[in-house]
C-alpha cells in the first residue's frame, strides 16, 4: 500500500468509483454505481472480459419465482436459507446469507426483465438443494449474462479497460481509501510490461477480483491437499494478488481454507471441460456413481459438492459416473461435445462398460438391480437420494460413462464484508471507501458453497457494493 | 505498526530477543534463546505467568519413548504422524507436523530429564490416538511444567515482566522487525492504565501469545456458531490482539476457522472445571455416552475431538456420559473434586440415574447389554470403539454420570510459520526477525488438534523459535 497526505501525491486521473474485475459482481457494481450518478471506471487485468464468470454454466438459484410456480415447485426464502447453511456446515455468516436469500428473486428478475438475459425454459435441481430452483441462462453459459451486463454498460458509456491490473491501494492518513495504483498494458506472461498510473478515487473502490482457485501456492497454505497435482476448473488468472493486497491493509481474512472441489470433474480433460454438464445434469440426478473396484455405489449422488468430493477422494482413485440412454434422452441436454471429446464414453452393452473400466460385472448387475428397485419403490434405501419423478429404471443401452476426480472449482474464503458490502478490518470496522463482492469475499458460503448460488450472490452483493460505493457510504 | 528509519526513533531499552507470552512455547523459547547467548526479555500481559498452559492437564504425547517400552506399547513416528493428519482431516501442513513428530520424544525427555518435570507413572490413550502415548505431568496440570521452566529461567537470570502487554511492532524500512512498543502496568480491566515503552530488538521477537478462544467477536468471524452462548475453557485473556497486530504487518493467516471444541465440557460448571477429567479419562475410554432422549449410544466415544463434539452438537441438547464403579476404580483417577462440585453425579441404581436425566430405562438397559456383549467379545460392533483390555462390563453400582456440551478449547488457526518457526508473509517469505510458536501459529493441527499434542508442539516449536531468534536467522 501507499500512505499519503492528501497533498503529497500527483494523481493521473480522478474517478468517483473504481471497480476491480469484470465478472458478474464487478459489472453489476458498475451498472449500479453509474445509475447512482457516479463516474465509474472498470478495470480487468486480462485481455478479455468476464473472468471465471464466463466459464460458468450460467445457473442461478432463486426461491419464490414465477418459474417455480409455472412448474409447480413450492419454495421459500426460509428453505433456501436452510439449504445454504446446511451445505456450508453452518460456518456461513447468517447476516450475509440473509441478504443473498432476500434479494435472490429480485436479482434473478433483474437479469431477465431489466437486462434482458434469455433463460432456458426449464428449472433444475442440483445437489444440496431441497427443491428445483435453478435457472440456466441461454447457451448454458455465464457469458450470456456477462454480455447483457456489458451491453448495458456500453449504453451507459461506462469505461472498461482490459489488460489493466490493480496494483496497490492508496490510503489517506486515517487509513481510508483515497486512490489506487494500476498498471495499464498488463500481461500475465511478461511481468515487466505495462505502465503504472495513480488514480484518485473520490467515493469508493469495489473489489470484485474473484477467487484464488488457480493460485497453487496460496491455496496450499489453506488446504495443503490442493497442490499442483489437483487440477482446477478456473482460469489461470484466478490468483490471489488483489486479495493479498487487501489483507495487507488490514482487512479481515475469513475462512480462507473453504476451497470447494467440483465432484463432477474428470481427469480425462483439462479445466472445466465438457464432462461436468453430463455429470451434474444427468449422472447425479438420474444415474449413479460407482467405485470401479467394487462395482458398488457409495454415496447419495445428490449430496452437496463437499460431501460428494470428499467421498470420491476417500476412494483414492477416480470413480465412474454412469447413466443409461433413457436418462440421457430424458434430460433434454445435448452431450454431443462431451462424447466427441472422449470424456464421456458410450458403451453398447453393460459388459463392454465393465470391461473397459475393469468393473466386476456381477457386482454392477446387483447394483443396477438395487437401483431399479429404488426407482420403482420411489425410495433410495441405501443412500437416501431423492428419487426424481422422471427418473427411469436403469436398463436401456447404450450406456454413458465418465471418470470422476474432483477439481478446485471455487473458493468460499476471502475478505470479510458486512451487509453493506463494506470490507471490514481486523476489528470488524469498515475500511472507509472499500467495498467487495463476489468470490473475493468470505463467509457467505461457509465451508462449502451450494451449487448455483454463486451467480446469485455475485449479483446481489455486486449491486449493493456499486450503490454504496457511489453513495460514499462510510 | 510503526515504520521507522533506523535513526528516527528513541528506544528506551535494547534486547537481543523479546518473547511475547509466558506459556509453554514462550518459556521454552526464552530458555533456548538464553542458552544461545542472547539477552532475553519475556513479557506476559497478565498478572500471573503461564496463561492457558497452566489450565491444561499437563498431558504430552510422544512416540517411541522408554515409557511406552516399559508398558509394552509399540509405536512409531510414522503412526503418530498418521494420527495427527487423520485428526486434522488432512488440512495439516505436512512439513510442520513432521517437525513436531520428529522432535516429540526428545522434547518430552528434555522436560523430564533436563528440566526435571515429574510425571505420573502411567501412560494414557486419548481419542484419535492409535496407541497409548500420552504422559501426564505430576498433579495433572500444565503448571508442573511451567514451574520447572520458570525455575530454569530464574537460574539463568532471564527477566520476565508480568502485566506487560505487547502493543505494536516497530519495522525498519525493509519491513523487518527492529523493535516493539510495549505497555508496562497493563490491566485488562482498565484500558487507560500503564505506560508505553519502545524496545529495540537486535535479533528477533518470538510471538508466543496464545490463541483467541475467548475472543468471541474474533472467533465468530471464523466460525459464526461460536457466539457468546458457547462457553470456553480458556482464560479470558485468550484474545486476538497480538495475532491481529501480526496480520496487520502482512503475516499469512492460516486456517483461522479451525477452532476446536472440547467434547468433555459440561454445562453444569464454568470454564474447564472438574468434569473433563472424568469425561476424558474414564467415560470416553471405559464408559459410554448416551442421548438421554433415546437411551442409546450414538458415537465411538474415542473419536477425535472434532467428530465427538460435532456428534454431540448434532443432538441439539446435552448428552450424558456414564461410567460404572468398576471403571472409576480401575482408572486410578480421583474424581472426588468433580463429585463434590456436583458436575459428576453418583447414582445408587440405574433406575435412579434414568429418573434423574429422564432416560427411557428400557432403552438404557438394552444399551448396557450391548455394551457388555462388546466388552466380552472384545469388539464394539456398533461404533468401532477400540475395546481396552482393562475395560470391564458395565454393571456395578454406583453409577457416575456427567452432562456433556462442547466448549471452545483450542484454536488451531493463526499465523503461518515455516519449519524454522519464522513467521511467513502473504507471499510465504519469512518476515525478518519474527518467529512464532504455540497456539498463535496455524497449520500444524489442521482442522482439528489431536488431544495431548499441544504441549508437544508448543515446546518443539518454542525451542526452535528461541534458538533461531537468538541466532538471528533471516
Amino acid at each position: 500500500m501507499i500512505r499519503v497526505n492528501s497533498t503529497d501525491i500527483q494523481f493521473h486521473e480522478t474517478w468517483d468509483v473504481l471497480v476491480i474485475g469484470s465478472g458478474f459482481a464487478g459489472l453489476a457494481a458498475a451498472i449500479e454505481a453509474h445509475k447512482a450518478g457516479a463516474s465509474v471506471l472498470v478495470i480487468e487485468k486480462m485481455k478479455s472480459t468476464g473472468g471465471n464468470s464466463r466459464l460458468s454454466d450460467g445457473g442461478i438459484a432463486a426461491p419464490e419465482t414465477d418459474i417455480q410456480k409455472k412448474y409447480g415447485f413450492e419454495d421459500s426464502r426460509e428453505l433456501f436459507y436452510k439449504d445454504i447453511i446446511h451445505s456450508g456446515l453452518a460456518l456461513n455468516h447468517p447476516d450475509l446469507v440473509k441478504v443473498v436469500v432476500d434479494n435472490a428473486k429480485e436479482v434473478f428478475e433483474w437479469t431477465r426483465d431489466d437486462l434482458g438475459v434469455p433463460y432456458l425454459d426449464r428449472i433444475d435441481i442440483f445437489g444440496g438443494h431441497s427443491v428445483h430452483r435453478c435457472y440456466t441462462a441461454a447457451n448454458i453459459t455465464g457469458g450470456t449474462i456477462i454480455n447483457k451486463q456489458l451491453e448495458r454498460l456500453k449504453e451507459y458509456g461506462v469505461e472498461l479497460r482490459k489488460a489493466t491490473q490493480f496494483q496497490e491501494y492508496i490510503l489517506d492518513e486515517t487509513g481510508g481509501i483515497t486512490g489506487a495504483k494500476i498498471k495499464a498494458g498488463y500481461d500475465a506472461m511478461d511481468p515487466g510490461a505495462g505502465a503504472d498510473a495513480l488514480l484518485r478515487i473520490r467515493k469508493g473502490i469495489v473489489l470484485a477480483a474473484g477467487g484464488y482457485g488457480a493460485d497453487v501456492e496460496f491455496r496450499r497454505q489453506h488446504d495443503p491437499r490442493l497442490g499442483a497435482s489437483i487440477d482446477t476448473t478456473n482460469k489461470s488468472s484466478a490468483t490471489a494478488e488483489a486479495l493479498k493486497e487487501t489483507l495487507r491493509i488490514g482487512a479481515m481474512p475469513v475462512q480462507l481454507s473453504s476451497i470447494q472441489l467440483g465432484p463432477w470433474g474428470s481427469p480425462d480433460e483439462k479445466g472445466y471441460g465438457h464432462g461436468p454438464m453430463f455429470s451434474e445434469y444427468i449422472v447425479f440426478p438420474y444415474g449413479m456413481i460407482i467405485d470401479p473396484e467394487t462395482g458398488r455405489r457409495f454415496v447419495n449422488e445428490l449430496s452437496d459438492r463437499k460431501r460428494l468430493s470428499d467421498k470420491i477422494l476417500d476412494r483414492e482413485h477416480p470413480c465412474i459416473g454412469i447413466a443409461d440412454s433413457t436418462a440421457v434422452a430424458g434430460s433434454g441436454w445435448d452431450i454431443g461435445k462431451a462424447v466427441k471429446s472422449g470424456v464421456v464414453r458410450v458403451f453398447g452393452t453393460m459388459e463392454q462398460l465393465c470391461g473397459f473400466y475393469s468393473i466386476p460385472p456381477g457386482s454392477l448387475k446387483e447394483t443396477v438391480a438395487l437401483f431399479n428397485e429404488g426407482v420403482v419403490k420411489g425410495v433410495d434405501t441405501a443412500f437416501g437420494k431423492p428419487v426424481i419423478e422422471k427418473a427411469a429404471q436403469f436398463l436401456k443401452a447404450p450406456f454413458y460413462a465418465i471418470r470422476l476426480w474432483p477439481k478446485v472449482h471455487h473458493v468460499s474464503g476471502g475478505v470479510g464484508i458486512n451487509t453493506n458490502a463494506q470490507v471490514i478490518d481486523l476489528d470488524q470496522k469498515p475500511i472507509p471507501g472499500l467495498f467487495a463482492a463476489g468470490e473475493i469475499c468470505g463467509g457467505i458460503h461457509g465451508a462449502n458453497r451450494l451449487g448455483s448460488c454463486a451467480i446469485t450472490e455475485c449479483l446481489v452483493f455486486g449491486r449493493i457494493a456499486g450503490r454504496n460505493a457511489a453513495q460514499n457510504i462510510r
